[in-house]
């Protein structure tokens, strides 16, 4: 047995994701004595970029910035993290009702009657989104009928068009990794407000898919990293937390540090599985209990070109009843290479989770096929990652709030206890769930701890 | 440190609560060797027996059977246990719609139209119940529409009548300790089959509240583990299972056991808190994400004598806007010593474990004296417990089901993974949630593990 070794700092960061590594970089710039612990071997959490055989940079988990995302476009550029425009050229593919059809733009102009039922169903989720307080959406003048229903029952009583509830359901899909009965109504109101519009959210233009990082989003967390040195502490997972008026004592596997505070940036059902002495409260314990994390895989194709291109495609596909139901383009800017990325999410991601990987495989690439042509079917390399089967992330993209989570546990969701402040992007009030949010929220937790800090005469 | 003693079992079982004990006395009965490791330095889990300063018997966690539970009902024979009815001669109080009421008998007859559209509603659910398949909920015919909405929906689509909706309320709450919002439709309904009906669930005589036991409910756990003997480890928390083809090496604080197979006896919730290597599945992970506690403060209090016997009442109060939204007496059947015992259940108890301690105090005891006089404002003790503050339960009185969790995690509640079984009242078919499920998940899951212990050649 290894004695754990004993470090001391002021404050103590668990979690080297992007909101970990945010609070730390806001702490250092004041000249706070900061300690990050990582329980993997590298940082970034939920944002982790590889190289494919060919070189080619692949982003296994987040990738994309938006206009209003102002937080991750700063720091990017503070860094000298470089973007390209998603690749947005060319003709959409949508499956609806069962049949194939083909357009450019945002919202697909097929059917007259599902467009407008799309776009009034939009305005009138966007008009109720605005209704939600983003720091408190538990205060919400509708909060008893909002967080009372699912999703799901809101469209099932609001929306008649079948095309436009598939619609609706693809893009709960694409953006919680997860099934519109899954949801509060309210926490998905809440989730469209603190995003801008569902249109933001959706949309690759002017949304959130807009652009990608050249070096991949994970060069944002070594950037961080790199300038906190030695400071990250990786292979350190956290298992218990011992917390008084004094400090704390943040144990981690051959690490233990001592600090005045310490930042838990985590998602909160992970941050619920560590051990705390004393105890949490039960209304924070709890809410950890009623924040699952989405469903999903991200399967990336590669292919010598990116030949759909040429047969005027865009490479992006939405399919209701696909084993994939998004596609992109995800193809490097100079197109050296064509790289598919699909999602397979929520209840797709979940079955699939049980079944043999050959056969995901072979569903996958079938569909590719029928998209795209039987080239499609024959990439050089897949390459898959499914976050619900990693230990420190357990899902993906985010945490999400089932019915009535918000209304009785929401206060719980940033409010620091004694010396336990909560990071992550599930704590943020704008861009909740995104790397945007996450940034926010790192920067929201080292300003609470600051001025706790302060009043103790540090 | 100290270094963890080595033990070795064929079956090691995680934690010691009914559904543990149940496992451990069923493998012993066939010989098998078995060692049961518990993290309180008490047996029991949710049951938990102490004495009032009197003497007088106060059961903190489960407490009554009924006459169906009949797993229970036999242990507790075999075992000379005895129970004796539940204190239930006269005027019960009922707040209905802010005012008060008295009547007897199991269903408030007070407004006629309520009466009818109560009974008519506990119909229909019945009816709707008795389709939900015990041992797989999500092949129920209509699971897509009753798990993609909230009981609360349900409610509000279906009774107009407001006392109703204010008695179906209560009653979730005394049954889940949660808000109708908060559990999916099909999982109410999967609850109340379970239990045999609505009316078993919610009903004195003939229902799961009729008896109580002399010595109070953990009795049972403690005779049981009595007979185990030294094969009991308490103050034993187990934090990590390493698990293969071979068997399992089950790390709890002070020792190790290493076995061929674990029986893991926790609600999923903590059950979701281990460590695993290799971790386990997605879908099973992240069903422990998606079952989450109830919250309810049990409190008991304690007076002479049961002096509002006198007065013709039954000591039974439900009141809907109560912060004590249901009272039973809770005397000793020789009536040495007169307890009421009252619960602060979900909402309210939510809210409650923010507050101050001393007011909760004041406001549950001016409740008590507004249905009882001011004799009831003065108890010779008062004893609270708040299971949702307890490191190792952290909700009661069980982990319940959202909607969505059924259909797309139903199947990993109790399917073994590799050497790794589950028990627990959350894993039962009948009586889920109930002591009697907690014996039934334990027997059957020993029964999972003879079988792969015989086929292993044992």
């Amino acid at each position: 047995m290894v004695q754990a070794a004993e470090r001391q700092a002021q404050v103590v960061v668990v979690g080297a994701g992007l909101a970990g590594l945010m609070a730390a970089r806001h702490l250092r710039a004041v000249g706070v004595d900061v300690i990050v612990l990582e329980a993997r071997d590298r940082v970034g959490g939920r944002t982790y970029s590889i190289q494919a055989h060919d070189g080619t940079v692949i982003d296994l988990g987040g990738q994309w910035i938006g206009p209003s995302q102002r937080r991750l476009g700063a720091l990017a550029d503070e860094l000298g993290v470089t973007t390209f425009p998603t690749y947005d050229t060319g003709q959409n593919i949508q499956y609806i009702d069962g049949a194939r059809h083909t357009y450019s733009g945002a919202i697909p102009l097929i059917d007259p009657a599902v467009t407008m039922a799309v776009v009034q169903t939009m305005l009138t989720l966007n008009m109720m989104a605005h209704d939600v307080p983003l720091d408190a959406p538990w205060t919400a003048p509708q909060v008893a009928e909002w967080d009372s229903q699912t999703l799901a029952t809101w469209i099932s009583a609001n929306v008649t068009s079948r095309g436009a509830r598939e619609l609706l359901t693809i893009a709960v899909r694409a953006v919680f990794c997860a099934e519109p009965r899954d949801l509060s109504l309210l926490h998905f109101l809440f989730y469209a407000h603190s995003g801008g519009s569902l249109n933001e959210l959706v949309s690759v233009q002017r949304g959130a898919q807009e652009r990608r990082f050249h070096a991949g989003a994970q060069a944002i967390a070594n950037r961080m990293a790199a300038a906190l040195g030695e400071r990250v502490i990786l292979n350190a997972p956290v298992r218990a937390i011992q917390h008084d008026d004094a400090g704390v004592r943040v144990f981690a596997d051959a690490v233990t540090v001592v600090a005045q505070a310490t930042i838990i940036a985590l998602p909160p059902v992970l941050a619920g599985r560590l051990r705390y002495a004393p105890v949490l409260p039960a209304l924070r314990d709890q809410l950890t209990q009623r924040m699952p994390m989405g469903t999903v895989y991200k399967i990336h194709c590669l292919y010598p070109t990116p030949f759909w291109r040429d047969a005027g495609y865009s490479g992006q596909v939405t399919n209701y009843t696909g084993v994939i139901s998004t596609v992109f383009d995800n193809s490097p800017e100079a197109g050296t290479s064509g790289v598919l990325m699909g999602f397979v999410e929520g209840d797709e991601a979940r079955a699939w989770s049980v079944r043999d990987p050959a056969e995901r495989r072979a569903a996958v690439l079938r569909e590719l096929a029928e998209y795209f042509g039987d080239q499609a079917a024959q990439p050089t390399e897949y390459i898959e990652q499914f976050w619900a089967g990693e230990e420190y992330t357990r899902g993906c993209y985010g945490g999400y709030m089932p019915p009535g989570v918000w209304t009785a546990f929401g206060a719980a969701l940033r409010a620091p206890i004694g010396c336990l402040f909560w990071a992550g992007t599930e704590t943020a009030t704008v861009w909740n769930g995104y790397m945007d949010g996450a940034l926010q929220s790192g920067a929201r937790a080292a300003n609470e701890v600051l001025a706790v800090l302060g009043s103790a005469g540090a």
